[in-house]
């Protein structure tokens, strides 16, 4: 059987060249995490060889350098990488172009890919695997989604065997950060500043905030979870800018907190995705993750709820990740392989919602939302309005039950125009706890 | 390099044999979930064709049989099996004996073994790897802890390049249903007869709460994580059947509650282990895991604390474990190996430790009590007593700064030959909080 000839293949492997050469293209937070996790572990049979990175000599002189091996070659040139002797090639620079061209040359001249790059991953990752197959050779992206926690090789590995119709998770860690702290009685202008000066935020937040990251991550997931190909642009996004102190507090009345959630469902040749600031019950897994940590549930079929979390980003969470890729690869070691279909998105879900309204106060307010709720067919489920704010600038929240998102859109267009509203009302779903402890 | 020449004799084989014979041992709760899951998937490459019980015609005849191909061959004589074509044996039956010897018997005939015996693989794990290895066929037991929660698979895929220096984890369902209904205010004897009648506990529950059931998983769980190899035998378990409502209550007073822990630490030479009712951090992941449910923490150099939980037990998520691991091998999927290492083993740790007293009161006793943990270097951090007990049996606690476990035993040796103590006193470690998210 094909464990036998691939033992035997792998016996033979390891007496005829027994040290996997590796090339790291990127030597920033991550890399020099990798190559310090490498240097002191001393893996037998993986070799770190080459380094890539623009400003070649700015690397090579700083302190991170120092766990480099002396043997290595530092270079700005990909050539150097790409016509070498490499068997590994460690993409830890991000972005579609110029990697994309760079890893597709890897795996066309028979190098492995290990890579940590969710966007190439989510938008190339079923090309570059065919490439990858047809050249003979691996490519693995452990580190792609939740950094340090192993999600993808847990799902690959160990979730193969069931059917998983949905799957939901806090994978921006800068998110996570911000609204944790929010939680906490912090306002989002203070937290993002103090996100940007800890380096968890870029200066051009949106990437993070308004849910680009996450999207990519939730494409990989579905992938993996669910064999479903979706493509990212598709995802419906929602930014966590709008949320204010407000909503955590009417939150917390409804037992529960506000988390940068992204979620997948399976429903037959439909995948319903979504990533956008969500109501979490205090009482389910979601709101236990604080910081920058990351947590993502998979619901199968027959598994139930499975959770796994931890910290999803940071260069030695994220090098561990890369890694354990690295000596799976060096050892030859594959994970189990399922047909994956290409599937129309959408960003509806049939869940309770969360209304926030801001409104200069004036008789026929409730009257006239509720009439635009009925209209469409949605029902009221409680409305909270917190005594100790001025009737000119007056927030207050109705949730509903279980409806469609884009229904209750249907109705907010119409109550939006009413020249009472302030602000544009916030419309957030709200999660269920489904999986319970028996 | 070897992931060519492997991914080469894969390829090659899939044309050749493309279909894995598999056989079950025991078609009992998670036999029948197997076979319901396998035809639920009908996963190309993967063919049920024998099943061995004793017993075999009850049932044959069962109503789970019906989820069994008419093709499959039902026996009671393992040498059917042994002697037959099948590539892959699964074995769900437990226990050392006839099973190692009939394990060891597929091994050399060329079968691959996948398997959920925590005992065996605990106790026999590293010998049969190295028969499995020596006849070129894989041995794999991702169900072995944590029935559907993917911790083997996840650690030994995803988190192989970090160095482990302890883990802790919830890993039997029994115990946590118990005591997570106990904090609930139910008392021991109520709970474990509710948990016997539900199929939780056996008539004998001794294995469970014991000890010995998660003894043996902690043993499995410091091979892969720590690379550590026990003896079951010499990891020190305590029982939770000592643990009373009052302790709940005092536990509470302490933001924590209880759980049986199974911990393990790396110490140089020497590996502290330990599976006892402890007193776990409210805020801490333990404390998050209720009813059946299952939760492993591994504490990486690199990559912080990983959280893993999810349904530890039961048909169908045991199930979701054996038939991803059998997709593994049946698609000549291997895992990293890492070289293991014999290590002593001790029960002690330095920890905090929480102590209760039953007494008779009368004027002396706190003062006898923390003199002999005086004598011994012991510094007592809190002393809690509660209103409301009568004199004459009066419940109260004392907690310790951190602390050797065999210190306070030693002079808990004296304290405890007092008149005036009614019961033996209960002496807990208390777990703290290592790892904080950013």
């Amino acid at each position: 059987m094909a464990t036998k000839q691939k033992k035997q293949a792998a016996n033979k492997k390891v007496k005829t060249s027994p040290v996997v050469k590796v090339a790291l293209l990127g030597f920033g937070t991550v890399g020099s995490s990798v190559a310090r996790v490498l240097a002191a572990s001393k893996f037998p049979g993986v070799e770190l060889t080459h380094i890539f990175n623009r400003n070649v000599e700015r690397k090579r002189s700083s302190a991170a350098a120092k766990a480099v091996p002396a043997s290595v070659v530092w270079t700005d040139n990909i050539d150097v990488i790409l016509n070498s002797k490499v068997d590994v090639v460690v993409e830890l620079m991000g972005g579609l172009n110029p990697v994309e061209s760079w890893l597709r040359r890897a795996l066309a001249a028979g190098k492995s890919v290990v890579t940590a790059n969710k966007q190439l991953i989510a938008y190339r990752g079923a090309s570059l695997a065919k490439l990858a197959a047809k050249n003979n050779v691996q490519l693995v992206h452990g580190a792609a989604v939740a950094g340090g926690v192993p999600v993808i090789p847990g799902m690959l590995q160990g979730l193969g065997g069931d059917q998983v119709p949905r799957l939901s998770g806090i994978v921006n860690g800068t998110c996570n950060y911000i609204l944790s702290r929010m939680e906490a009685g912090a306002d989002y202008a203070t937290v993002l500043a103090d996100a940007q000066q800890l380096g968890y935020a870029e200066s051009d937040p949106s990437a993070d905030v308004d849910g680009f990251d996450a999207r990519a991550k939730l494409c990989i997931l579905s992938r993996i979870a669910m064999h479903a190909e979706l493509d990212p642009d598709a995802v419906a996004t929602q930014t966590i800018s709008t949320i204010e102190a407000i909503d955590f507090s009417y939150a917390k009345e409804l037992n529960c907190t506000i988390r940068q959630v992204s979620r997948a469902e399976l429903d037959g040749r439909l995948v319903h995705a979504r990533v956008a600031p969500m109501l979490v019950p205090l009482a389910s897994p979601m709101a236990w993750s604080h910081g920058t940590q990351n947590m993502v549930v998979v619901s199968g079929r027959f598994g139930g709820d499975v959770v796994f979390s931890g910290h999803g980003a940071g260069g030695e969470p994220t090098a561990v990740a890369v890694v354990s890729d690295l000596l799976a690869v060096a050892q030859g070691c594959t994970t189990v392989e399922l047909p994956v279909r290409r599937r129309e998105v959408t960003g509806d879900f049939l869940a309770p919602h969360y209304l926030r309204f801001v409104v200069d106060d004036k008789p026929g307010i409730v009257f006239a939302i509720s009439g635009a709720l009925s209209k469409v067919g949605a029902n009221i489920d409680s409305l909270l309005q917190r005594r100790g704010y001025p009737k000119h600038r007056l927030p207050f929240v109705v949730t509903t039950e279980p409806c469609l998102t884009s229904t209750i859109e249907r109705a907010l267009a119409s109550v939006a125009r009413m020249d009472c509203m302030l602000e544009r009302p916030l419309c957030l779903q709200m999660l269920e706890i489904e999986d319970k402890a028996e």
